[in-house]
């Protein structure tokens, strides 16, 4: 992440007294994210792992299916004359055969227009999308194994202790296990990267994984979760109630507060052991 | 707030200990926001306060310039059959002869064809908009009310201490007075409706505010900032690297981890007395 960190002065105030010093920023620079040569979004986010957030964020709209559908993922050349523009763009090209339905996406897919907007079509979009409903009995997680969930995550956190500004997401095996962290200054980013890995790796669904996130739990998390296939997501601070929702109505484990040796459970209490 | 909040049954678990209770979750739902008729954005926000939202919504990306530009504000009828949906959109009508780029807004508009995706180019667009340098002698804030800014928001925010799931925004003279706080679960909406509360009442450009803002400080929040006049925000959190561009470029005052009587000032720490 020695990318996603920047070095500035700044004057530190203690009370009444104040010193010159340098402190470390989370890099924040836009993304372009092209299908094809089309643009279909712009994000700000922090520098590094573009190709597994451009995949990630593709995935999680519904537009990529499998990582068979991508022919290949490269740095537009156009954009090559300045060396800090090009590393903000990525174009993802397809396969012959394989189809983008760009109007959803120019849309923001969980509006329709013929059911008007509310959290209710919100959902309903998800299942006309082919959300499925998650099994319910798979899979199973240790009461210990949550606990230890955090300290886990701040262990392999490197920028957020160096920055203070930067959001974590990571994949969990049931017991425990790491298998993939992401940080970013965009939330949806961070989980974006995150499955974007495991999606490029052939290795979605993730019917096994729990994911956890450093900080709230959103409609947009849960429907990014939902669509890889994961059961179980676990957020250090407090869920929304379409989270909540979302979680109750695809079965989907949804925790809250996880840390300090407590947590909230807000769907989908058969799946802790 | 009492819209915002609502009551959830959960598994609180504690070590092993497990009980049942209720929790209290900010409310999330999408909030259409339509200009004569036509949808330009759908925000996932916390129900309250969607007329000062829009209108800051649209005043931070350029497209309504002072209220007399505004017609009325209203919830469309069309979509009225449902109240759940009933309370999700919000249509802004325009007085004659007020002209609306709505290209811009679909672009996104700190992407510009020509020159790039870069947080340079970001930054560029925001002077393109006419944003203007802010005045440097304006206005100067006692160190002692700036560590005050922390409580005096925790006193008002009602929701957050019952749900620990919503971002505040709330703007302070510089003597420290406050003006208006605004919570959501986006952090971007508080700020769009606390200043669009302002906008709305003809008190805008906002040139001897302090913005303090619950969170971190990014790239989009330094951008509504800006727009609104405001020389100076201050962010419990930490300042992105783009945040930190932005104030130097415009002249503007940028505080982070604002809180337990430290801040760091990371541009125009002139303003501080």
């Amino acid at each position: 992440m020695t990318r996603g960190i920047l070095t500035t002065p700044v004057t530190r105030i203690d009370g009444a007294a104040s010193r010159s010093t340098q402190d470390l920023l989370a890099v924040e620079e836009p993304l372009e994210i092209r299908v094809g040569g089309r643009t279909v979004s712009i994000t700000m986010r922090t520098p590094g792992n573009d190709f597994e957030l451009a995949a990630g964020f593709l995935f999680g709209e519904g537009i990529l299916r499998h990582a068979d559908d991508i022919r290949e993922i490269s740095r537009p050349e156009s954009v090559s004359e300045n060396p800090r523009k090009q590393e903000n763009s990525v174009d993802v090209s397809l396969n012959d055969g394989v189809e983008v339905d760009f109007e959803r996406l120019e849309r923001h897919f969980y509006t329709t227009s013929s059911c008007g907007v509310c959290g209710k079509a919100s959902i309903e979009a998800l299942q006309i999308q082919g959300c499925p409903m998650l099994p319910r009995e798979s899979p199973m997680v240790a009461m210990d194994v949550i606990h230890g969930l955090p300290g886990a995550l701040r262990r392999d956190q490197a920028a957020f202790e160096r920055t203070g500004g930067i959001h974590a997401a990571a994949l969990f095996r049931a017991n425990g296990e790491l298998i993939g962290l992401r940080e970013d200054v965009g939330r949806h980013n961070a989980v974006d990267k995150v499955i974007g890995s495991e999606f490029l790796a052939r290795r979605t669904p993730l019917g096994d994984a729990v994911l956890l996130v450093s900080g709230r739990a959103s409609f947009e998390l849960m429907q990014k979760a939902l669509m890889a296939g994961v059961p179980m997501l676990a957020a250090v601070g407090a869920p929304s109630s379409l989270a909540v929702e979302v979680a109750r109505r695809f079965s989907m484990t949804l925790l809250g507060f996880v840390r300090d040796g407590r947590f909230n459970i807000y769907s989908g209490e058969w799946r802790i052991q």
